[in-house]
């Protein structure tokens, strides 16, 4: 609850500060209330913002509810900028490591609520694929390969990452869900790099 | 709705039939009824044989669903010899072709039920490791591997297979929903072939 003198000293600035502190509220009542129970009211009261800007930061509760559970800590912008900095023959790397760092950060669960949304809301689907495919992976896969192949790259990336969030926080295979971060990135990378710049076909 | 007649010519001998018959049973009222809407007495009635015989070939409803919706046509035994026959260096290839052709064959709608009660039943969870780790994948890798590696293998091709489903079936990623099943067989099959017989780490 916020307290009355907590409101009186009102709202948020406007800009990046509003946008975080949207998404760190969505994520604590996501994983309070579950997808349904969950309101953008509700989320805009304890970012201290208007609920307004839920849209006009992010169109919608589908796609807040998307990038807040997938805690992508900077905006796609600046994560590709920094994936895409450095050898492009460890991209496959980079990219398991910025993922599972932040997903085990947040102990999975907020992933696992994310599955569960995705089997029974076509929004949050749509909302998945907007940022897995033509936010995040697409954008890097549109940068390294101009032969048509780009988005089915992108959805490779995107089924590999997504399976290891499944085996590891939402159905908890072992030993795969207690490894260490590097013996993923050594054993999945070569997967994800040969889906960015390797044959496919 | 099964008339009197039928009903009168009797319960279905043992073994093998009333086995496939559960399984179908099973793979109807599920989709119909979801996980928790469906009983395993509507699914006994339904094939036509005794409830006890849900615990006697699959040890309880969380076992027949994850198998039942997993639909391998044949029981993993079978599975696991056609898979290791022939070519060592295609068996990722095989692997792929056999899931992706079943699970094409039921248009994925059971794969969405089967992942939205995953994200919610513990005992899902371990039934869907059961098969996939133990019964099915990890069959195959401590076949190949003395190592110490095959569990984690395993794991490795559960969640590329999975996580495959995901795009395909539940998400709806373009363009990889409606691949032809060999593109994506190119695409993957070397993914697998490397958790199953490659270096990984």
């Amino acid at each position: 609850m916020t307290s009355e003198p907590e409101r009186r000293r009102g709202r948020r600035p406007g800009g990046a500060d509003t946008r975080a502190a949207l998404l760190a509220a969505a994520r604590a009542i996501f994983t309070e209330s579950g997808y349904d129970g969950a309101t953008v009211r509700a989320i805009a009261r304890r970012a201290g913002v208007d609920p307004a800007m839920v849209n006009h930061w992010f169109g919608g509760k589908e796609a807040l509810f998307a990038e807040a559970v997938l805690d992508v800590p900077f905006n796609p912008r600046a994560l590709i900028g920094e994936i895409l900095k450095g050898d492009r023959d460890r991209l496959g790397e980079r990219i398991i490591r910025t993922f599972l760092t932040s997903w085990d950060s947040q102990g999975g669960g907020v992933f696992t609520a994310l599955i569960r949304s995705v089997a029974s809301h076509d929004g949050v689907a749509n909302a998945l694929r907007q940022f897995f495919v033509h936010q995040v992976f697409g954008q890097i896969t549109t940068t390294l390969a101009d032969d048509g192949t780009a988005m089915l790259r992108a959805n490779l990336v995107a089924s590999q990452m997504i399976g290891l969030g499944m085996v590891r926080y939402v159905a908890h295979f072992e030993p795969i869900d207690k490894a260490e971060v590097e013996t993923v990135v050594s054993a999945v990378g070569p997967t994800i790099q040969r889906y960015l710049t390797g044959p496919i076909d």
